[in-house]
């Protein structure tokens, strides 16, 4: 019944599940491979800087491991994670206020599994996930593989906004199960904005009465450039919140270690999923993450890769001030990796991405944020990965760009609305 | 609308997805534990005997690859994995006569991500997955995530039955769609049979009539005792077969590497999935097995493993000649880790596992590996991890419960039938 084709016919086409209908072409991919051109400064990938870390300390950290640890590091672990781990990452929660213990904790292949976890175990499909308008590129296609709905909430300079996310948990409630809301309330990607003090109790408030279940999602929480921690949303509301971290920005991306704390009955289904998912995570690099925590200067080495971005974050925000033309708006963060820029009305980021490699500078549009076909006036920037001098070229070259595209969009009648 | 009440309730118990019910409490966890008991001799799990990999020649060789390629394995990677792993593992599946190229293999989170990912991208709620009977425990619980029915073909000493397999096809297709068939032909987890060659190309055949898709699942491929390697099925059908590869037992599953070959639109959907489930997989481990693979003498390694499963193989099936008790019968595996042992008509191996348990020996009941009920007459033995000795300890306990359980159901009139 099936037989061979020409390489680019798919004969399974008629097979697939409905669900992989919803499997967005992966924006970040392209981006990866443009971020390699010599000639582009790629202010698109959230890649952290890992040139900053110990690699002659990490190597000698890791042949200790392997000598003295070889049997439990290279063989299989538990479904939920080592436990080791889990209490020391109970102890790096206690920086943002948490209190858990290491039951609560699930340790997941980076913060992104947890949220395909979390999406496994709550989404039927046709529920509704809340998440702020914009939100993290990837987590659109983790829900949308569930099938789920991904309705956005609109934020402002101090976040999401509580009134309007109470009138959408109200509009909706009639459509769909409103299961989850999904936040990164602290240095958000793509937005670089924190979410207030005082909206923090109100959006807490909302969904306890509400009965939405709200998953912080906070890579970037202990990247703050200045000042204290910011306290979690979970520290408020260990029934409410599901968190999900990760060592990604505080670490290494190459571990893939991210965790879910979890109340113990959400817990419990989450451990099940991941035995579907993956039977256990790597022993070896939970240990290799167990062992930096016990033994490396952790905490110094956060300040090394702070100081970094807060340089380069600063960097941007000047160079932007400088240099681009009137009407374009930008974030300002206090930490994160992430500045947003909305562009001069009539400008589609998206159309403008072209001209912009060709100048040598990369970005992602602001389309890839949204759900609902928002976001074509606004574009993300990342100031993470290239030295400062680096992103003052690369800002003055976007500043080039759009200036160029509004003199053509001038001369051109445009129907966009931003 | 939810509050704080006892540690015990589940407020969240009306907001799980359907596909949450479907998930099964851990019977590989509760084995774990149980293998740590020092008074148990552990023949449950699957667990590989990593202590006879060379420690110190890898810590040297993780030590190098930090050093001199810290910021690529630290970083993150692309969601299809490292391409000169890939290549690698082009090289390692030419032994089992298969011809892939880098670009058709995805790199997953050990085989059974990709497991996951195939049911994630072909099966909807319904769907028919069919499965030799016995199966691999944690496929079932996999398959059943996505709310699919696992149906088994029964085998014999020399594999799956071709008829039994057109047959069921025929039975099933009015239905439901089927869609998959799940096999592992090559010493089989948990019957430890092989497929014979006329079988294969019998089961290709019918597959491919049928328009069913063929997941060759092959851990244990390279594990053959003695003789030439095994011919993979999908060295003989490209396009009607996916390839899921690992590591887990021919190197360490501690990396948690493992892979899928798929013809090209199935891979580019099975990258998308990748993508929504973890972003990428750990470039430090799969540059660490690659680097394995590249500089170590894995092959003569190989043959180190081999040569002592073949030993503990050779002492669990003569311990079990010399002890068993009239009517029991076993499985003589070629290769591998498990034999399959049915027991005396009566017994229930389930309710016999406490008796075990005292007796100082574990085992997986085989109603663990069946979807359907099936499978309580017969139980799981693994010799992959202990010492010979302890193999024939382990048996005789074994031999001497299945006498007690005899002589117990003589007693009372017992209603199983296996």
């Amino acid at each position: 019944m099936y037989s061979t084709r020409g390489p680019d016919a798919d004969q399974w086409q008629p097979r697939y599940a409905a669900r992989t209908a919803g499997m967005r072409a992966s924006e970040v991919r392209r981006l990866f491979a443009m971020a390699d051109r010599q000639d582009v400064v790629s202010l698109a990938g959230g890649m952290p800087n890992v040139e900053a870390l110990p690699f002659d300390a990490l190597a000698t950290l890791t042949a200790d491991l392997l000598i003295e640890r070889g049997r439990h590091a290279l063989q299989y672990g538990s479904a939920q994670g080592d436990p080791d781990l889990r209490d020391r990452i109970c102890e790096v929660m206690t920086i943002e206020g948490i209190t858990a213990c290491p039951d609560d904790v699930v340790v997941t292949v980076g913060s992104q599994q947890g949220l395909d976890m979390l999406a496994r175990i709550f989404l039927d499909p046709g529920d509704i996930v809340l998440a702020e308008g914009p939100t993290y590129l990837t987590a659109i296609g983790t829900f949308t593989a569930y099938q789920a709905r991904v309705v956005h909430v609109p934020m402002d300079g101090a976040g999401l906004i509580p009134e309007a996310l109470a009138e959408t948990i109200t509009r909706l409630r009639p459509t769909g199960r409103v299961q989850l809301l999904y936040t990164v309330p602290t240095f958000h990607n793509p937005s670089g904005v924190t979410l207030s003090p005082a909206r923090r109790a109100q959006v807490l408030d909302i969904c306890r009465r509400a009965g939405v279940l709200v998953v912080e999602d906070n890579p970037y929480g202990l990247l703050a450039f200045d000042g204290e921690p910011v306290r979690a949303l979970r520290a408020d509301s260990p029934d409410g919140v599901i968190y999900l971290g990760s060592f990604s920005k505080t670490f290494a991306p190459g571990m893939r270690v991210g965790w879910v704390v979890a109340p113990p009955a959400v817990r419990e289904k989450l451990v099940r999923a991941m035995e579907s998912a993956i039977l256990s995570h790597s022993m070896f690099t939970q240990l290799m993450v167990e062992r930096y925590l016990a033994t490396q200067p952790w905490l110094p080495q956060l300040k090394v890769f702070r100081d970094m971005y807060r340089e380069r974050c600063q960097a941007m925000v000047t160079a932007l001030g400088e240099s681009m033309p009137p009407g374009t708006r930008w974030t300002e963060p206090g930490g994160g990796f992430f500045v947003w820029v909305t562009l001069p009305p009539g400008i589609d980021a998206s159309a403008m991405l072209a001209r912009a490699l060709a100048s040598g500078v990369a970005y992602v549009p602001g389309a890839g944020f949204y759900a609902d076909g928002g976001g074509h006036g606004a574009l993300r920037l990342s100031y993470c990965y290239p030295p400062p001098e680096r992103i003052r070229t690369a800002v003055a070259r976007l500043a080039a760009v759009i200036r160029e595209e509004s003199a053509a969009t001038d001369r051109v009648p445009s129907s966009s609305v931003c």
